[in-house]
């Protein structure tokens, strides 16, 4: 489902309050463009690059405690809250972009749990499990507790429990409670 | 919610199928050891360590055409289907995540949309709002549609049309149709 490329005024004002050299240095207003419609605002998949599938399939199994729903020797898809984890070996998605080489990344995936107690209990299988330990779980200044780890490839992952966010039983997270 | 940690039959069995030398290097069942519940087979947040925020936020409104829920100058939550997306300030998330500097990262995030015209639409749109075209769309051997660009700090994006996944009205992917 795309939805259909028509602006509301909110959307024009929300565009007006964008600032900065790089808004300004691109003066054209894309959305303003009606050729081409809005994409469904959600993710469908995550794919992580990954040295050796069997190696991170047995650590997202064990460590978080998960199955795929579909392997083969060079990939494996994990059925989520709404979406798609995928482990692919990393030469094939570096060809499937075409973008040979590994460039920087700066991101974190993250897992909402339900309690402090539980945070302190994901990271420590998760670490049993082969992951490296990035932060041991604390309190940030904004609540809750959250720690970080990496997997096996370095991929980073927040365990964190945020009683401001929402998480239905069917993994589902939410803005606000 | 988080799944109590028993484990059923089936999963046994998938454990003995994990080979290789990592397996073999580590051979402790983790999941064997009842000290650790299962974590909800879900993510939660993709947080994206952005070198500026308001940049990358017209970006995403621009090129997806996506509105964020909650902004700050150094962060911003989109709501999308079943988790969040995070833009945060790059030296914020590198210290949040107590890693300092850019590790290498190899990953993709895909958006799944409803047909082939649709993936080329949808990337045409974002290089117009400041993508870098990877790979031009074309059909891949196991079937659909789908390029690739990179959003203004170099994440790979892939724009699909894949029609042997179900996406429904929410936009939660489902494997298989």
């Amino acid at each position: 489902m795309v939805v259909v490329g028509i602006m509301s005024p909110d959307d024009d004002a929300a565009l007006l309050t964008v600032r900065g050299a790089a808004a300004k240095a691109r003066p054209e207003r894309i959305s303003g463009d009606r050729r081409w419609p809005d994409m469904q605002q959600q993710i469908s998949v995550i794919t992580l690059g990954v040295a050796d599938v069997a190696r991170s399939k047995a650590f997202y199994r064990e460590g978080f405690g998960w199955e795929p729903v579909f392997e083969q020797d060079d990939v494996a898809f994990f059925q989520m809250s709404g979406l798609m984890l995928g482990l692919w070996e990393k030469a094939q998605l570096e060809s499937d972009m075409q973008r040979p080489g590994v460039p920087p990344g700066s991101f974190a995936l993250a897992s909402n749990v339900e309690s402090a107690e539980a945070v302190d209990a994901g990271i420590e299988r998760l670490v049993a499990a082969g992951a490296t330990l990035l932060r041991p779980a604390d309190a940030p200044p904004h609540g809750g507790y959250r720690g970080y780890i990496a997997d096996p490839d370095g991929n980073a992952w927040e365990i964190a429990w945020n009683p401001a966010w929402t998480v239905d039983n069917e993994g589902h997270v939410t803005f606000g409670v």
